[in-house]
Formats: C-alpha cells, sequence, structure tokens
C-alpha cells in the first residue's frame, strides 16, 4: 500500500497519455504544469501523432516508452479508454491518474465502460484515481499534475476531495497565507481507490499534520468510517459534506455520480468516528489553521482578553452559544488584574482592557492562560503600533520601512501570544483587525503572510475564532475519551 | 428633529471639550483625527490652560467662544461632566457627542451622574449622542470625530453601533473594497438619543441606501420596532443583535449598560418590523454589498450557474437549506442551452459548463435570467483571462500591463452579469475565485476594488452569495407583504 501510494506522490518517472500541443486542451495544460512545477523525474508524453511538445520527445505509443514509469497521468478521451488502461496494464504500469470524465457521473453506458476499465485495472495490479477528476499535486515531489497553473508550496495540508475545483479553492486559500500543501488528491468518481484509501494513507504519511476533505457521498461508508477513527486518532480529518438537501443530492449526483444518502446517519457516525466538520469552505479554512498552528485544548472551558467591547460580546456570544465555558474569573485572577486595568474594568470575562494601552492585552492574556481556571485564551486584538504615526510619510523609501516597521511590530505581537500559548501548553486563539491602508499596499496581507510563516493565523472575526475553538475542544475530548 | 440631526452630520462649526496636547490622549487624537479628516467649518478646542493645539487656538472656557457653535464634541473627565453639559447648555449649543466614558456602564453612581447630565441637557434643549461612545462620523462634511484615525469615503451605508469598535470593524471593511459610509454613529450608553432616533433620522437622509446596526439592548423596545418598521419600508437595516446567551449579555451589561432582553421575543419582533438579521460580522458585511449593489428579487426560485460541479453542489445545498427554490430547469432552458453546452452536461440546476470554455458562463447566466421561472441568479465564476498567459512577465512594466489586463477583464466579466441583471430586473449574485498570484501584488483585491468602483461586488464562497440571495428574498417579501 505505502510503496503503491509513494508510485503516486514522489514518482521517479510519469507516462502523460494524451498530451496534445493545443494549449486550449488538458493534454497540453496539465502537461504545462508538470512541466512548470518542476517535475525531477522523467516524463514521457504520449499521442500517437509523436512529434514534440514543451521542448518533450512525445511518444507514439506507451509501449515505445523506455521503462515502466511510476505513474501514468491519463486525458485521453472517454472512448480511447479501455485501451489505454489495457496498454498501462501491459507495460507494467501500478499507479495511474483518470483525469478524463464522462463516465459513471453521466449516464448508466459510460458507467458500464467505467466497470470495465476498474476491472482491467485491477486484474492487471493496476491502480487509479479517478475518473472525471482534476488531478494530483504533491509540492515535496514538484508534481503539479493538475488542471489549473497554481503551484501550492510544500507544507502539513493534505487536501482528499471529491471535487477538483473545491480541492483548488482550498490550496488558493491557503497558497494566500502562504500555508502549503502536503498533497492534495482530486478523487473524483473513486471508480477504483476510495477516500479512504487516501485517509489510510495520509494517516501514515510524516509530511501530513491536518486532513482536509470534501465529500459528496462514500462508496463504502463502513469502511470510510472505520479507517477514518483509526487516522482521527493520528491527526485530525476536517470535512464537509454536501449533498444533505435533495438539491444538493442531486446536483452532486450529476457531478460525481455520488450518493449523498442521510445526512442524520452521516453526522452521527461521523461523530463517532472523530471527523470535524465544516458548515462551508471558510469554515475549513479556519479550522486547518486552528489545527496547523494550536494545541488540542483539554478542556472547554475558556478566557477572553479583548481590546474592544462589541467584540467581546459578540466572542461571548458565539462561545456560549457553540457550548463553551465563558468562565467565571477567579478571585485571584481578579485580583491581578486589578493591578493594572483601569479602575472601571467590569471584572468580568470577557476582559475588556477598556481603551487603556493596547499593549495590557499581551498581560491579560498571560495571566488568563496561566490561570488553572481556563483551557484556552482568545485574544480579541494585539498590541498594534500605528498610532505611532498619525500621518504616512510620503517619500517611498521612508514609506517603505514604516510599513517593514508595522510589519514587524505585529509579528512581535503575534509571537508574544504564541509563546504564552506555548509556556502554559494551552491555545492562544487571536482574532484582530490589521491595518488597511486604503489606496497603499495592502499591508493587512502582508501581516497575515508574515505570520502564517512563523506558524501562526490571525481570525478576522471574533465568531471564527469561537468556532475554531470549539471544534478544537471537541476533538480533544475524541482523542481523550474515543 | 431633521435640523437637529444636521447639526450633527452636517455642522457649520464645533466646540472641542477636553482639548490636550498629549498625544496619547484622546483630547488629542480625536481632535487630530477631525483636522485630518479635512473638516471645513469652524473648530474651537477647548482646555482651561488656553494655549494652541494642532495649529488651533485652545479657548480657556466655552464662555470664551465667540459664537454658540453647532457642534460639541465632548472628551472631558466624567468628574467634570455635569459642569460642561451646564455650560453647553448656557451657550446655547443644542447638539453634543459625549464620548467620555465611566458611566451608567460602570456603576450605580454612574448611572445617577448620566441622569443628571440627561435631565440637564433636555431641561437646557441639548441633545446628546453617548456617554461612552467613539464618536461620529459624516463623510461628506468631512467630519471624522472618531477614536481610530480612519477615514472611509463618502458612501452609502449608514451604521449605527451600540459599539464603537464594531462600528469602526464596519467601516474598515466597506473601506478596504473601496465602499464607503454615509453617516457613523457610535450610540454608547444612549442617554438621550437612541438606536431609534438615528433609524428614524437614516429613513430620510438621501445619502444613505442601506442602515447597518449593532445592537446589545434596546432602551425603548415599542418605538424602536415602530420606528424600525417605518424604516424598513423606505430601505434595508441589516442587524446584528448580541447578549442572546448569558455570557453576552453579561458581557454586553457591562459594555454599554445594555439590558438584552429576550432572543425569542427580539427575533419574532424585528422580523415584523422587516429587520435583515445577521449572525455574525462577515454576514453583515455581506448583505450590505448585497443590498447596496443588488434590485431586490420578487421571489425565491433561483438558477444556478457554475464553473466547478463542487461550488455548485455547495449552493445548491446552502439555498435549499435555507429554503430558496434551486428549480427544475423548464424545457425551453435545457433546450437553449442544450444548442452550446458539452452534450454530456448535467440538465440540472446548478448548471456546471462543465470545464468548457469559461465564457460559457455568462451565456447560462442570461438564459437563466430571462427565463420567466426565475426570480434570482447565481453566477459562480466569471469568464477569466488568466489562462491566456501561464507564465508571469519578468520585465516590471509589461507585469504591470499584465495585471491591468487581468483586473480590466474581470470588470468586464462582471459588467456583463451587471448588465443581464439590469437587463430582466433581478439580481444576478456572483461568487467566484479571483487569482491570487503568489508573492505578487495582491491582485484580488485590486480586482474586488475596481468591480466596487462600478458597484458590483464578488462574494468569495458560493454560502455566502446564497445567503445573500436569501436574506434579499425575505426582505423583498416584507415589502410586498408588510
Amino acid at each position: 500500500m505505502k510503496t503503491e501510494f509513494n508510485r503516486f506522490f514522489a514518482p521517479r518517472s510519469l507516462a502523460f497519455l494524451g498530451a496534445s500541443t493545443d494549449t486550449t486542451k488538458w493534454g497540453f495544460r496539465i502537461l504545462a504544469n508538470i512541466v512548470t512545477g518542476g517535475f525531477q523525474g522523467k516524463i514521457y508524453p504520449v499521442n500517437p501523432k509523436g512529434g514534440e511538445v514543451l521542448g518533450l520527445k512525445v511518444y507514439s505509443s506507451i509501449e515505445e516508452i523506455p521503462e515502466a514509469p511510476d505513474l501514468a497521468i491519463i486525458v485521453v478521451p472517454p472512448a480511447g479508454m479501455v485501451e489505454t488502461i489495457k496498454q498501462c496494464v501491459s507495460k507494467g504500469i501500478k499507479t495511474a491518474v483518470v483525469v478524463t470524465a464522462g463516465f459513471a457521473e453521466v449516464n448508466q453506458s459510460g458507467a458500464e465502460v467505467q466497470e470495465e476499465i476498474v476491472r482491467l485495472a485491477r486484474q492487471g495490479g493496476l491502480r487509479l484515481i479517478g475518473p472525471n477528476c482534476f488531478g494530483i499535486l504533491s509540492p515535496s515531489a514538484k508534481l503539479y499534475a493538475q488542471m489549473p497553473p497554481i503551484f501550492p508550496p510544500d507544507g502539513q495540508l493534505a487536501v482528499v476531495s471529491q471535487s477538483g475545483n473545491v480541492g483548488l479553492t482550498i490550496a488558493r486559500r491557503a497558497m494566500a497565507l502562504d500555508f502549503g500543501c502536503s498533497r492534495m488528491i482530486s478523487i473524483g468518481n473513486e471508480a477504483d481507490l476510495h477516500a479512504e484509501d487516501f485517509l489510510e494513507y495520509l494517516a501514515g504519511d510524516d509530511k501530513t499534520k491536518v486532513i482536509l476533505s470534501y465529500i459528496e457521498g462514500l462508496k463504502d461508508g463502513r469502511r470510510f468510517f472505520e479507517v477514518a477513527k483509526n487516522t482521527s486518532f493520528k491527526k485530525p480529518i476536517v470535512m464537509i459534506k454536501v449533498g444533505e438537501t435533495e438539491a444538493g443530492a442531486s446536483a452532486a449526483r450529476s457531478h460525481t455520480a455520488a450518493l449523498s444518502g442521510s445526512a442524520e446517519v452521516f453526522n452521527g457516525v461521523s461523530r463517532q468516528a472523530g471527523i470535524v466538520r465544516a458548515n462551508n469552505l471558510q469554515e475549513l479554512m479556519n479550522l486547518a489553521y486552528g489545527f496547523l498552528c494550536h494545541p488540542i485544548p483539554k478542556g472547554r472551558r475558556v478566557g477572553i482578553a479583548t481590546l474592544g467591547g462589541g467584540w467581546g460580546v459578540l466572542a461571548a456570544d458565539a462561545c456560549a452559544r457553540l457550548g463553551l465555558d465563558v468562565i467565571k474569573l477567579p478571585a485571584d485572577v481578579v485580583s491581578e488584574l486589578d493591578s493594572f486595568l483601569p479602575v472601571w474594568w467590569s471584572r468580568n470575562n470577557p476582559v475588556d482592557t477598556v481603551a487603556g494601552s493596547a499593549d495590557n492585552i499581551t498581560r491579560v492574556v498571560d495571566i488568563l492562560a496561566k490561570s488553572d481556571a481556563t483551557d484556552a485564551v482568545l485574544a480579541l486584538g494585539v498590541p498594534f503600533p500605528h498610532f505611532a504615526r498619525m500621518v504616512l510619510p510620503t517619500n517611498e523609501e521612508e514609506k517603505n520601512k514604516f510599513f517593514e516597521f508595522i510589519i514587524e511590530s505585529y509579528c512581535k505581537s503575534f509571537g508574544e501570544m504564541s509563546a504564552i500559548s506555548q509556556k502554559y501548553g494551552k491555545p492562544v486563539i487571536v482574532a484582530a483587525e490589521l491595518p488597511t491602508l486604503r489606496g497603499e499596499r495592502a499591508i493587512d496581507t502582508d501581516i497575515i503572510r508574515s505570520i502564517a510563516k512563523r506558524n501562526m493565523v490571525c481570525y478576522s472575526m471574533p465568531d471564527e475564532a469561537a468556532m475554531v475553538l470549539n471544534s478544537m475542544v471537541k476533538y480533544g475530548e475524541f482523542l481523550r475519551n474515543g
């Protein structure tokens, strides 16, 4: 199994079946992405016409390739698929990604061809991803065998998606924050290999810390949940399950021939398997960053520190609604806070620094994290430097220096929060507003990227931080109680 | 009433009571914002010490000011507030914003001082905003009398917020997209003027198209809902109500002395008043853009066009879950789509363009919008140009030209969607992925700003578009059925 999957994710050579010189075709575009991505192994494009593409010799048949390549990427039209699979088998190829669509998701005759392909492949010892998929990514192997020209860096997020475009949405969002991917697999119709096969592989994959998954329906629910439960004990699986409504289920059927099944059953079983559920893509991304950057909380007792009253109320509401315990502050915490907060502070949780010095929030977070009464802290805001200057310099060089100063200051503030988290072994989850300088550089993006490089994340809204914390708490409960 | 409020939002002159030369104090910072914001009327800073600040003469008393200014901004400490209010009254000032905190939100004696202030003000014909607030904004009058140094441009969004920091979060988000504000009022403790007084004013304010509101609790629920209902018939009120949990309600009490009341009662009455509710700040912003940019739909029947299958399933699920009607496609629509979509397209709603030409989506949207069977269309994706080049130019000038080309292409695509919306009088709501070029300019931000200038919005996730459409549908039902 492991070796088989290494052929997918770290192939020494690949055949590209259906290569084209027509730049509008997938047979060109995907190959171009493989080349642009910098794949280091041998690439064997195949097309009956022969010739050359992107500086590579095109082989006129699979047979002609001088070795049995580790991996085949297949984009030939549906009509030629059975023959292509036969040739792969007889060449001794063991792993293939079938990108081509037009099988079980289209109609009954497509389903029959798909069955035939799987039969031939299994008989010949060939494992398949797809058909009807976007391809796969494995940045550590510089393998970017997918449709759109995007190249996420190497990272710790794995993506197992029944939808290629959703998988790539995930990769793009992660990239925008300079987080990378370990593997991305667009599993398509799952004719041979299923979602659970990849969960099983990723559970033991050192490069992967968090598994993200988009699922329309399961081929083998029993095995899926068995594997998912074993995997969840090793690393979190964060999942979107769609098709819970009739409209969504019907769309899923025509998309990947998926049968969505009962939402109630799915929800119950996935809870037992420790799967972390996301209601939408933004939640999925927020959870991914949370699990990447924070330790798992040991309980649901939360202290909240805030630079602004309204954000505090929003966070308290969001936490309580989710079932987190917004604790009453113990006397020792109150008295320690009394020593430096303005006399009129509320003695309440959230602890509002009441428009005093912004640096106070770091002290408040430290005191809340230190207390035995909390399992986690939400920090709504970090110390910020931009009051230091009311008016921007006009000189280009000075302006850039000023921007660098702001970015560095934020990195320092986030670093302090992260240090507190490490000191007490509790998550300190930050939601904060970052300076957006209109008409100037998008400095908020620069800040977010700079802190992401240090494995830290800034949520943009208080309820996002609460949602992430709650899901991490539940995952912690699964780890402790099974 | 109208004249009174014009004194707040278009004053010819203002007194700034509690001016300071200490750059760490609000008595300096707020004044600096007023000056930086470019206020054109007379500014009279007042401080017993006299002297000069920011190039302005400081008057040693209110009495000394050579006229009765239209507006007083008050930041003097709580202890001096009663005396200050008396002096404002005897000077003949009619409107004041009390920024100072430390009243009803702190303790009983604070509450008593607050009552005394209101009694004196009302007796003397002086109307008050606050106390315990961040100030007010009125960009058309270049009035930026608020704590943080942000300067949203003139726009059509009004904000009525019990939290200053939430109000400013809203202003900042809008600014990031180049949308502006008409007015922003941080209403604080609402000692004299209440949220409903501002709703009443904004209902008749030509500069305001959409009213956004953050509410912790109401002072006079009966009048609030009466005014809100009348206002809703003129323009939408989009609201976050917090304090629905015990933790949130407790935080709200110590924040603005607000009593949150029963969530059930509030929900029921606000539905009757046509108030559009948002569950969190991101929803509030998404709804704001929706009401700014789209016509109100006449019903809940939705057609969905998508460039990618997974996004289609996500949108169908989100729409159906909210109660929108994801229609079965009528025969005439199917046959018109048959004429140009690939033969294997699903004949389903969502209409998936099946990885064909990206330009197809505009045709699909047109056909869906034209049909009598729909009231609105979701477009998941727009025609995009970036396949035109696989590799970025390295030359700086060429690269910038290429970026401009991409931005212009997206503006054109969004313009086509907007034209379809206008042609059929139905909302065409777009959610799309925009190109994020890693390590390069944040071109997605540039695109979003460029289309916002043309009064168009791009949601980043399919469920966001569904949520906005659903709330616009419900508001339309309120307008038709009361």
